[in-house]
């Protein structure tokens, strides 16, 4: 392999691009030496980009700052639309927040984008073909935090999806798929068990593939999903997710194609958006000029892309794809085969001195200067939302009841003395499974019951017999920790149904 | 490799165990050809042992039985505490259920076990070394399939979690650790972000790691240890996490194992348990003679160990790994280096004839002969439960409003005058992202809000305040849709805070 950078095919000089102002924050450990390097590459490749330099991680924990940040950062974010993020650290305990879940939730960075490559032969795979990026939704699912402790023996967390959120994370992946040339968006999702909220999930990819005739798609459930993406990440292309299968999903295809280190990330909302290297800290070999940039580079690259700057994020990405194939690895992937260990600066150097030139082994890149706008608000023109007739036709109470011996039909004798005239008991469940009427001796009862209550009549069912109900249950010495009322929607039920009902 | 098969280290004559029956559901598909074979290796080698026949599966489902199970099978299972069960094809639609969702639930078989060995050289794999049991959760978390819609654009799915499900699932987990030789368990969840519910299975095992001074514990993050599992499975040996945690772990292990098609399973209850192969029923090769019974061969292994008949489940295991070793091998996993392609009758006579043998290359498995109870009941002295002191401490009410603009603030002022004496309003949040008081505008709206009403006095949350809060706010016009009460237990927080909260 050839030392010395060789121009194969030059890049007709770029015309001068918008001047545009960038947020930047170097973060901890090495977060500072690695944004210097990829501050010194950009400022080769787009000379019109500036920066605004902001605080985050440790220097704002210490000035009191529990998230991580203060309001200049939030200021220069709102202001400039964009942030470049190092690596942060996050000090245990003691209430500090993770500076991404804070960001992520005040700005409504709906869509993490992790984009998964190997780099084979030049970077170590199990999977040579593996070119995957992970469109993860990134604000609900059982992320949203609502967790309840409802007994001594039972703890809850809401897992929320909904319409909107879905529509924007879908839509979001088929607009990436179209503006970067891939050819398939893969779903998955778990709606053989969750058939409310993942079958949302699901029914709102199949109302939006029809509008992008040019991409194919698939569904999968996510546990074959994931194993597949764990021994032939090559079928995939785009996978679209909820926000936890996303988590462990994007994970798996970091790890499989070998470049965790190298792996960049983004974050997009509405209106803002953070790109940032997907490794940590690394405070061990902070200040010694060893670590890889790289992760921090792509992201800064998708982040070019992102604004709408194709022509510098291709002259970068293909000088750096050609510094790998010349060798020149900092000492997390150097290995036999490589042609010299070099240090963060001079990798950077590398990578300026190759702006010119393209990769000859690995596929290049080729991003095209797209109006930025289309990406960036790709739900402007959503669905529109028909507005469903909603209809109240009872409600679930749940009880914390543990009376010696847990016997169900106890429970249910008395629950039903105290169903009304507006309701009736129609079964009790533990953990979901039936225990009134006809239970079997076979199930766990813990002391966390949920009861039942159809509606009698066609409207009597209201918010005020519902909270009759409550008096008479409280009256009654029992314990109601929760309810949730049952509606049908369009005269479609909108509710589970328990095992045997 | 000899074709002959040579006796290597006998086997003692096995002494007579005790007549014992077990429940035999046949299945559909390959299901018949494949249980006659595994049928006739089980009469070879533990000849008091017997065979109850019981309908499960399209048969089943064709007379009526919504579950794919009727009555007898019941009856069955609860007579002989086991069932051996065939793979079963569940129709499409028409409100048939899975089989396994329906036994699983109705006979509270908490445990499921996922064993993935790989067998190299003789069957293909990525990963060698791999030889981990997954321990899953089987009954609680978001397959408790419990959800409701609550609005035009929200639904909602609650994951359960509770501490006796948590310790008999962890409980098993060691002791099948121990039973076995096991010498590491690792515990996943994500309780990083979950901290009530994953934080409580978390504590749990953390509880019980100390009982069980001969077994080294660990616990990991589920996206990072699903990753590990893909990439590095020579590091797990067992593996405890929650239901849908579980789902994909296990197929993720099972794929990177590459023995999917070999693969064994149990799911266990307190009073008993059913064991079958993960594969499918296989409709395309049915009746050909041609399928691998394999994967139903070790679940019924994995049957007389827990049974207890320790013996015969040795004789069984080894002459099966000799068998591969011999090279006579179905047509699933015959390859160039195989000696023989075999049917599914020719490879039982194979493992029939190897009855007294071991295998030279493979690693040979020596079960003990146990006590079964030790293993059927892992809970019978569960940790006593404390008791906490709960005290209700104010309401969680969550609203569909869907005014124009969707102004938190005009949300928060109606609201505010609707607290009454008994309470105040904390804040609002939208999707778990405060938008009252202090909200941004980045926040994407839904149609659902959740209105935090902490008790304004020491004493003042009562049921009847809650109940009267409620009427006020149906009185108001706006539409209350359900509510989580919030409590201390012994004075310690049983909800979480919202972000900026």
């Amino acid at each position: 392999m050839s030392m010395i950078a060789q121009p194969v095919a030059p890049e007709p000089t770029p015309r001068s691009l918008p001047s545009r102002t960038v947020a930047v924050a170097e973060g901890d450990g090495i977060g500072p030496e690695i944004t210097a390097a990829v501050l010194s590459i950009l400022r080769a490749a787009d000379p019109t980009l500036g920066f605004e330099p902001v605080v985050v991680g440790l220097k704002a924990y210490e000035s009191g700052a529990m998230a991580g940040f203060g309001a200049d950062l939030m200021q220069a974010i709102t202001r400039h639309g964009v942030l470049l993020k190092g690596p942060i650290t996050t000090p245990q305990g003691g209430g500090f927040k993770s500076v991404n879940v804070s960001l992520r939730k005040t700005l409504g960075l709906y869509a993490n984008l992790r984009p998964c490559v190997a780099y084979h032969p030049f970077v170590q795979t199990l999977h040579p073909g593996i070119d995957v990026v992970i469109v993860r939704e990134n604000e609900e699912d059982t992320y949203a935090g609502i967790e309840h402790r409802q007994s001594n023996e039972v703890y809850q967390c809401l897992k929320l999806i909904t319409r909107p959120g879905c529509e924007r994370i879908i839509r979001y992946a088929f607009e990436y798929a179209r503006a970067h040339g891939r050819r398939k968006v893969t779903c998955m999702t778990k709606d053989n068990i969750m058939k409310l909220t993942d079958g949302l999930f699901h029914k709102v990819f199949d109302e939006f593939a029809p509008l992008y005739p040019d991409i194919a798609t698939e569904h999968m459930i996510i546990d074959i999903g994931t194993a597949k993406m764990a021994v032939s990440p090559e079928r995939f292309d785009v996978v679209v997710t909820l926000n936890l299968y996303g988590d462990i999903l994007s994970d798996v295809a970091a790890e499989v194609a070998g470049s965790i280190g190298l792996a960049p990330s983004s974050n997009v909302g509405q209106t803002c958006a953070m790109f940032e290297a997907v490794h940590g800290s690394a405070p061990d070999i902070a200040g010694q000029d060893i670590a890889n940039p790289s992760g921090m580079l792509l992201s800064a690259v998708m982040m070019l892309v992102h604004l709408g700057r194709g022509a510098p994020a291709t002259r970068i990405h293909n000088a750096w794809l050609r510094t790998l194939e010349d060798g020149l690895h900092t000492a997390d992937i150097f290995r036999e085969g490589s042609a010299r260990c070099v240090g963060t600066r001079e990798f950077a150097d590398a990578v300026i001195a190759r702006l010119d030139q393209r990769p000859e082994r690995l596929a290049a890149v080729d991003y095209p200067a797209q109006d930025p706008e289309s990406l960036v608000h790709p739900t402007a023109d959503a669905m529109p939302c028909r507005v469903a007739t909603k209809q109240l036709v009872g409600v679930d109470v749940f009880l914390n009841w543990d009376q010696p011996g847990r016997d169900a039909n106890d429970l249910g004798a008395r629950m039903e003395a105290l169903a009304g005239p507006q309701f009736r008991l129609s079964l009790i469940t533990n953990r979901g499974v039936k225990v009134y009427p006809d239970g079997l001796p076979q199930t766990l009862c813990t002391d966390h019951w949920r009861c039942r209550f159809p509606a009698a009549g066609e409207d009597s069912a209201t918010p005020y017999a519902i909270a009759a109900l409550l008096v008479r249950i409280a009256e009654a010495g029992l314990d109601a920790v929760k309810t949730e009322n049952l509606y049908t929607f369009d005269g479609e039920r909108g509710y589970s149904q328990a095992q045997g009902e």
